[in-house]
């Protein structure tokens, strides 16, 4: 029986294109520039740990050193303090909006919790922000591992004393649900604008069209 | 600047005592000597993983070990099914009548999560059936290791990406406030029935009547 459902955050429950574009505009940056080459830096820095090149960090210290980069690379100047603010623009990124209303109605049948390369601090400051309505936050940082790795998926199963049976990974990202099932857990898959897959691949457990279209699903 | 709370839970949130009496009495044993009996057997458990002598295990394990003892202790007889259904008694304890109500205030100004020896699936069903709207689950699992062991405190602290002075631990126990306060996180006391502690000791930063004393008072 379906006792819990896992999250993935970033595209999937929030926005993060325009929150993120919308933050370095404010700074006086070409924002959707730097918002697109930021998340592009994303998975091949996850990869330097997930190849164990690289000892697991929270993403804060990614994501400021791929801010570097990306300032960089588009030949653009920021004082550090306030590449430290626009780092936690990740912090503050808004839902889609039907996540709320969504995560709030299946949360009254399903406990409800992230699993996403976030980290705990990112994620409550996240979902106070967003007003995800989460009842732990699990995902990368108590595996201390980044997602495909199953050890996150694994581990965020354990953490609610459930089998993967019991659990089903919810995400926009066709790669997340493949390797949640390879772990055994159940999946659901909706689409999000500009987050790369339309359809779900073959094999995924349910495809609807968002969170409350899920929400009516199960 | 104060920006996050840390609370003990049994005892301090919840109302284990009658809760664990009321399903051992819907069983047909004496329910406040079970409790009690059962409650006795906790801190000589924790000290067993505290000294290094056992491994971490989750609460369900020492307390599914203990009722055994208690059982027997006090000659009563119970299949072990339902030896199994009343050791989850302890995921489901009533809130005292300030605590959803102070939490709530408490969450608008301040991160709230539970610093307790409760595992995350534990604290997780127990949130959900008492109400309590935390931001995150924290306390023994994140760090494996018992209260009072300063580890759990302190991943709790770093798990919020916060800095002790910036956490306030809040129990209705001195030597849970003690140990927080030696890991240099502020304190606040506020006595419940029956748990032992009248008054807060000396170097506790608040002491209050309850949680919402505890809202009116920061």
């Amino acid at each position: 029986m379906l006792k819990a459902l896992l999250f993935d955050v970033f595209g999937t429950c929030v926005d993060w294109r325009t929150s993120v574009a919308g933050e370095a505009a404010a700074l006086g940056l070409p924002g959707a520039a730097v918002a697109d080459a930021w998340r592009a830096r994303y998975q091949p820095q996850l990869e330097t740990v997930r190849s164990g090149e690289r000892e697991w960090v929270v993403l804060d210290i990614l994501h400021r050193e791929a801010l570097d980069d990306v300032l960089a690379e588009l030949g653009l100047d920021l004082p550090p303090e306030q590449r430290d603010e626009l780092t936690l623009a990740w912090h503050r990124l808004d839902p889609w909006p039907d996540t709320v209303p969504g995560l709030t109605r299946l949360k009254e049948r399903f406990v409800i919790a992230p699993c996403s390369n976030g980290h705990i601090a990112q994620s409550v400051n996240l979902a106070r922000y967003a007003g995800l309505p989460w009842d732990a936050i699990l995902g990368a940082e108590i595996a201390r591992a980044y997602k495909t790795d199953p050890r996150v998926y694994e581990a965020s199963v354990a953490a609610l004393g459930l089998v993967p049976g019991e659990v089903m990974m919810v995400a926009a990202h066709n790669n997340d649900l493949q390797a949640a099932a390879a772990c055994g857990l159940r999946t659901a898959f909706f689409p999000r604008p500009r987050e790369g897959d339309v359809h779900a691949d073959e094999g995924v457990d349910v495809e609807v069209a968002d969170l409350e279209s899920l929400a009516d699903a199960l």
